[in-house]
């Protein structure tokens, strides 16, 4: 590799913002080789308005360099890179003349409707993958990020049109996309027999565990390796694969599929599919870290080895950032850690809230495909985040995939709000509603403490204020919930939660000290 | 103004790509005050690989610098400029929540489809606004131009939709948008009465005059001041303006409002009418290339006459092009030039007989909306057209734009062809079909000679030719004609024809000279 492709390279790594994918694909098609170089740049004479922000946008991304990988690319490809406008526009005319013109229109309305429909998503499609605008990845192919772009776009408009049906016309509707679907689920059992070990039966004592070994086992291994190379932080992953175990055990009440045994929870998620899952996934992204890209054209490579080598590299990235999300470092970092966090769980969640209220049997190919396309977009709404959270000066509109998948999300809940509000306002365990207050509270403070007063406090005000909050729940609170209180899980939550803290306000005599 | 924001101005004059408008924001939403300059330029950095093209690109530019106005911008405005996409998505994510969750869905299924269509429709120019990628242009702001694309991809996507119903379920489909639609139209006569000073009419003999003096007469100066602004061409904006009345004259067989008298034709229209819009488009278009643009920021400038001076201003372009066709230049410039003339004529077409065919009354505020739309997104075609031939090494990517406006023209007549096929394929007149040949065989000749022959052919085998041709219609063409022609217009235009053949065959010495 020459020396100006390393220098080149280094100018998409200065300025880090993610238009430089763009950029990179239009020097890929115009790099002529019979036009010599100039010393004097013509494109971006250095000018004092420019510098202003430069000097800024540089020191933004010195730490930045850091984390992303070197790349080194010798600008070849350009019959591969373009984007075919003129070609593609050409070859939808003469189809659409063939298909309207040359075809004969059958008589049916509904088959037509469905196959105009069809039809506009399909130009729309032509439209977007050439013409929509380029996010952060260029490989395998920019044309590819473009088309996910373009999905999400035509899934987003499905789900607000499905979102102003009734209930029953919503379910209905999903017959036009398969007609075995709009059926009502059977109702199943999960949980049942926790036994590890069960010596009741002879011929297979363990048989309970091999049970549990279906496919989901792979699926929850593969989903946790393609959610760590996208969120790309160890401790993100782990808080986020716990705290969907604990929503698990939260919303076991309302869909009967979230109830597990306690090994099936944490043995067999958290630690063996999902711990493997990220493990593997975080020793992945070790390796793309390491990796200096050398993005050689394929007809400068002699052999054909290395031509076959090359073309699987396609499908590795362009240049790999290492996201560093410091959530501790100012308070709108925290808030977006909080806010993707909370975001992601939402997605999980509608996966099976979803598939619950439209009626979708889990083995459903829609299903799949739902999560096929979370994995695509997913990894650009994330770089889209990071990058705006990352150079808050320079870039300030919100990524267009972030920005899909964050409106995909709500409406997905909002038809899961709509369409089944009964299940979702099924009165929560008291034992859980309060696990989540203290939860919330915790954070809240920590919150308050870290940005806020950033203060030492003293220990003793600290015990002043926790005994405060024990006095609420148990006078204010408590009383009244035992009122509200209305099946019996409830009941046995209230009151084990009442003796606990009958136990810490008499046991602990450093709090009685502080007494009100 | 000060000397750092004229030279910024141009930088943008040099790039010359579209792009720039985008950058324009950028920066215009990025320059910080607080921090200082430094001569070095830490976003590109002069690299050998970037020189290659840059030098290119100074010298395709330097002719465009000269066709381009001044332009000084201080780069101030900047909430004004910003996407506000968070702001977006958080009001959007507010209204779905109201109007899905707190208001009660009505039980009326039509009712609730057409509410889901539009709710989708307004989804999508949401993301489209704030998220689409930005054309050329950037005044009065960027989000009313992404807000035209996001307009012209839901109109293409509904004339597919159209497209692919069956003729009788697409009329009565637009009754949905308005319930007067779908209903056939009255057949109307035109033309009539072409005296110009009617003596029968004894109270007013000019009343043939006055009744042509409608509101069509400042629609048509005020279409042709428009056409000219996005054409900015005084011979194109002839050629087609000429070129359509002789379509009208070819087509006044089919479309029976195409009939007008002669001195409607070519006095009131093309003289009148287009001439005069033409020429003020003209006057227009010199004013905007000699103002130097001076883009100072609103709270910079201290009188409040000159902050509404510059709120107005905000409506004039941010810089502007003067167009260069130069057909004759190249092969490519010619064909390009010949097409714009093509679609450009093809879509004045549409709009008369897509009333035709989907049954709209010519007063029908769609007509009217169809118009509007096109004055918007033509201008931004246009421009875009124009980029994509001036600046072939650099910008390969036809404008998203102008490919949308090039597949709605050819979906609109498509769905023309397709709806009423009888009207169509009408039996031109004979007459008319043979100055059409002759204005093709010409134009082709023309482009041989120009761009593939380039010698000087003597005279005498232009002669050759031409006697070639003329027997050719003589004795194949007309004399199978003859048996064509139905009705006796066409007849009529045969015998003239033959008549004038015959005249040059025999009067002209020199052509005697070359006999076959």
């Amino acid at each position: 590799m020459t020396k100006p492709d390393s220098k080149r390279s280094s100018v998409a790594l200065v300025t880090g913002k993610p238009a430089n994918a763009a950029e990179e694909q239009v020097n890929n098609g115009s790099s002529d080789p019979s036009v010599s170089g100039s010393p004097h740049h013509a494109l971006t004479p250095p000018t004092p308005t420019k510098h202003k922000s430069a000097k800024q946008v540089s020191r933004d991304n010195l730490s930045r360099r850091n984390t992303e990988s070197e790349v080194f690319d010798d600008g070849t490809n350009t019959f591969f890179w373009r984007a075919h406008t003129v070609t593609v526009l050409f070859i939808l005319t003469c189809v659409l003349v063939y298909v309207t013109l040359l075809e004969e229109t059958p008589q049916d309305t509904t088959y037509n409707t469905k196959r105009g429909i069809v039809a506009s998503i399909l130009v729309f499609l032509c439209f977007g993958v050439t013409q929509a605008k380029d996010g952060p990845f260029t490989r395998p192919h920019p044309a590819y990020w473009r088309f996910w772009l373009c999905v999400s776009v035509v899934y987003e408009l499905f789900l607000i049109f499905v979102l102003f049906q009734t209930v029953r016309d919503g379910r209905q509707f999903m017959k036009y996309i398969d007609p075995k679907l709009g059926v009502a689920l059977p109702e199943r059992d999960y949980g049942g027999n926790c036994l590890i070990y069960d010596p009741g039966n002879t011929t297979d004592p363990w048989h309970n565990i091999w049970d549990k070994m279906d496919g989901f086992v792979p699926a929850h291994f593969l989903g946790w390796y393609i959610k760590t190379l996208v969120i790309r932080d160890w401790w993100m992953c782990m808080i986020i694969s716990v705290m969907f175990e604990f929503l698990e055990y939260s919303l076991e009440h309302q869909l009967p599929n979230f109830s597990e045994c306690w090994w099936d929870h944490w043995i067999m998620d958290v630690l063996v599919c999902n711990g493997l899952g990220i493990y593997a996934g975080m020793k992945t992204l070790g390796w793309l870290s390491m990796k200096p890209y050398q993005w050689q054209g394929l007809w400068n490579i002699p052999t054909y080895k290395g031509k076959i080598k090359r073309m699987a590299f396609q499908f590795t990235p362009y240049s790999w950032v290492k996201f560093e999300w410091k959530p501790a470092s100012n308070l709108r970092r925290w808030l977006a850690v909080l806010g993707i966090i909370f975001m992601f769980l939402l997605a999980e969640l509608n996966t099976f809230y979803l598939k619950f209220v439209l009626w979708m049997p889990p083995e459903h190919y829609l299903v799949l495909l739902r999560l096929v396309f979370f994995v695509n977009v997913g990894g650009v709404a994330m770089r889209e985040i990071y990058d705006f959270m990352d150079d808050p000066k320079f870039y300030r509109k919100l990524g267009q995939q972030a920005w899909l998948v964050a409106a995909i999300t709500v409406t997905e809940f909002l038809i899961v709000v709509k369409y089944d509000p009964r299940t979702i306002m099924l009165p929560i365990p008291f034992f859980v509603t309060q696990c989540w207050f203290l939860g919330i509270v915790l954070i809240l403070s920590w919150t308050l403490w870290r940005f806020f007063i950033r203060i030492q406090i003293p220990f003793s005000t600290i015990c002043y204020v926790y005994r405060l909050i024990l006095k609420l729940i148990k006078e204010k609170i408590l009383i009244n919930l035992h009122t509200m209180a209305h099946n019996d899980k409830a009941k046995r939550g209230l009151v084990i939660l009442e003796n606990f803290i009958q136990k810490i306000y008499k046991n602990i005599p450093y709090l009685r000290k502080y007494s009100l």
